[in-house]
């Protein structure tokens, strides 16, 4: 197996020195061609995929985790627009990230050039194939998609169909590859192909995620974990606050920026834990709270450790009320991935201090937590959201997919 | 070992927090006390520092790292002149790298905020310590600091000065840290406390940088080995190539932007080769070659597989005759260490294609590689060189030694 990946990084580094010489024209008629194809081959993919939901479903897997696994012709039409959408946007590759000339009359850029090979390893979701891919391809970089066991067979169909498109339009095939998901070990071969894949993007549960961060020996970015809190502060407006609890707990609960916890400044909390916990139920969340949400209402469990840890990805949520703006943070700091926070206050110096003072990718002020989204803050298209620090933090677009080189021009100066 | 390392981690982070919020003002203020203090010191650090040079010779150490480890006053008062160099730079903390209202109306900012605590894990030469202990700072954030062995008594006194000083202006002493050396698994412990330390720089040898990047699950950028590379292309000028050749190899051998090997193109070996290797040989340059090399001297050692992967540091250089610009770029592209690369010629076209064709973090037109240089690009400050494509790709300052974060702010708006 390890020869396997590797040959299929080599194959992509290749393609990779080809795409990064691409056009843009060239890179987006290969990506509409595509679009094109994948909606040619809706019966197909939707047919493969059942086949992936029929075993899912014979092994026992939870409904919300089959519904992430499952396409019908409007998702793959939706998936097919969104590579559509990727052509549309802007080349990141060949834009001066800055320039200057010195003083000594040598001239630098510091220019946008493609990553080169870039590994995805992730569950579920056979749409991440498509927009991934695409994303790759426009950033001038070759894709190693290594998707999960379960969406092998709509994987496999996917890719298949985006790599004839992408050869019509006179691209390389192996611009796009699938690594075979059927042994745990292709995995570990992918993260560990340091020299030849340049960058590894996990997609998927805690599990996933810290499985690579701590095997891989390629550059990672971790993506995703959402242990996401709503703050409703001593000067917020409490009909705000609710609108935005209810939004950021109930919109969708299985993505990674629905809220897990909700704080409550105890100044509050009177007014508002009864029509909080009101509304709360009346949508089918069940309440996982400190003493004072179970003084509301006896249907509301008792939250222990785990509850303001878990990203529970389902109608729960934990909730306490907090004594002040700093215990919130401190709460935060403590229990949080680092993905996004919100804060429903009226007060300009609450905003500042919560900002401040959670280390998280995101913070809403007055908004909810599912405004952290590519697509939603206008980068068109998103591989994920990062919550590490380094390279990209939050949503990454195209530009996140790219690295610079400094390019000096000079008449033979020397020191 | 490792609590003792997790408890500085800890004291770090807390640390951190003060320095997030501190005003450039505040920062610049502990800095330029830090400058007095060292150069106050400067007679302490010497002294420690002459014990460290005595245990290193009587190891058996070779005098070209034992200059590295050397400080005399002059030195000494150098990287306090650094350390005021960073004081005077603007402070990358609170910069808005993009921002925009959205057609909802929600106000979007991308701000710079400080990457929390990072670890430094580094070789040889003492100077490190003051600099990155500034540059972190003033980019807002906590340095850990592993220093090796043989600097161990200069890098205490240099560390202590430096906490007093940063105390004495209010900012919290623990925003500069020592860890210890004198045991090797301090560094491993360093590098695997995931969580605590946002970000592990290692500045040294390739083998120091391979065992960080092998095993830490901290996120790390790789720096500084540089097997760089000089092409002298058909439609170069052949006086300018010398000059550049000559000073690439020999300004400083012992730094990472130094020629460790000479590609020449077949048309103009006739004419170059016996310039070049009498200049050379009169600079007490030992050239490694190829054939041609050794056609035109019998002086000229013969060139193995080890000549081409080999970062001499040294009055080395490896050379050899290539039979077109592709053949210079497959070359570069197998042996290269991504550091930096650089062409000599006329031609527009050459340029253009060996830029983009080698996949390095700097390419010279007609200069010197001595040019990738923090000081010499005008960055202000330089805290390595990276030759991964994450984060940051080639020379570091300021700006990237910070992370982003996103505030969105709206009126209660949900989706």
């Amino acid at each position: 197996m390890k020869d396997q990946v590797h040959a299929a990084a080599r194959r992509a580094r290749e393609a990779a020195r080809v795409l990064a010489l691409a056009s843009r024209a060239k890179k987006d008629a290969a990506l509409l061609a595509a679009a094109d194809a994948l909606v040619a081959a809706t019966e197909r993919i939707v047919e493969a995929n059942a086949l992936d939901v029929e075993a899912a479903r014979a092994e026992g897997t939870p409904e919300n985790v089959v519904d992430r696994l499952l396409l019908d012709p409007t998702r793959v039409a939706a998936f097919a627009q969104g590579v559509r959408d990727v052509a549309a946007l802007p080349d990141p590759v060949g834009e001066v990230v800055r320039g200057s000339t010195l003083a000594n009359g040598l001239r630098m850029q510091q220019i946008r050039v493609p990553m080169g090979v870039i590994g995805m390893i992730y569950e579920g979701r056979p749409n991440v194939t498509a927009d991934a891919a695409a994303i790759c391809l426009k950033a001038g970089s070759a894709s190693l998609l290594r998707g999960s066991r379960s969406a092998a067979r709509s994987n496999a169909v996917i890719v298949d169909v985006l790599r004839d498109a992408v050869a019509s339009t006179g691209l390389p095939a192996d611009a796009v590859q699938l690594v075979p998901a059927d042994d745990r070990s292709s995995a570990t071969h992918l993260m560990q192909a340091r020299g030849l894949v340049d960058l590894v993007i996990p997609r998927g549960g805690a599990g996933l995620i810290r499985t690579v961060v701590e095997e891989s020996t390629v550059p990672v970015i971790e993506t995703g974990t959402g242990n996401v809190h709503v703050y409703v502060d001593a000067d917020a407006d409490l009909d705000m606050a609710l609108d935005v609890v209810l939004n950021a707990k109930t919109h969708r609960t299985s993505v990674c920026n629905a809220a897990e916890t909700l704080l409550v400044h105890r100044d509050v909390a009177e007014d508002f834990l009864p029509r909080v916990v009101k509304a709360l139920h009346a949508a089918d969340v069940t309440i996982h709270g400190d003493a004072a949400f179970r003084a509301v209402d006896d249907a509301v469990v008792e939250a222990t450790d785990d509850d303001w840890a878990d990203e529970y990805l389902s109608l729960d949520l934990a909730a306490r009320v907090v004594d002040s703006l700093d215990d919130a943070v401190e709460h935060v700091r403590r229990w949080s991935s680092g993905h996004t926070e919100a804060i429903i206050t009226r007060s300009l110096e609450a905003s500042r201090r919560f900002t401040l003072g959670v280390d998280s990718a995101a913070v809403m002020v007055n908004a909810s937590t599912r405004f952290t989204d590519g697509g939603e803050l206008g980068f068109g298209a998103e591989i994920g959201i990062s919550t590490q620090k380094l390279h990209a933090r939050g949503p990454m677009g195209l530009p996140e997919m790219t690295t610079t080189t400094y390019v000096v021009t000079g008449e033979g100066h020397v020191r």
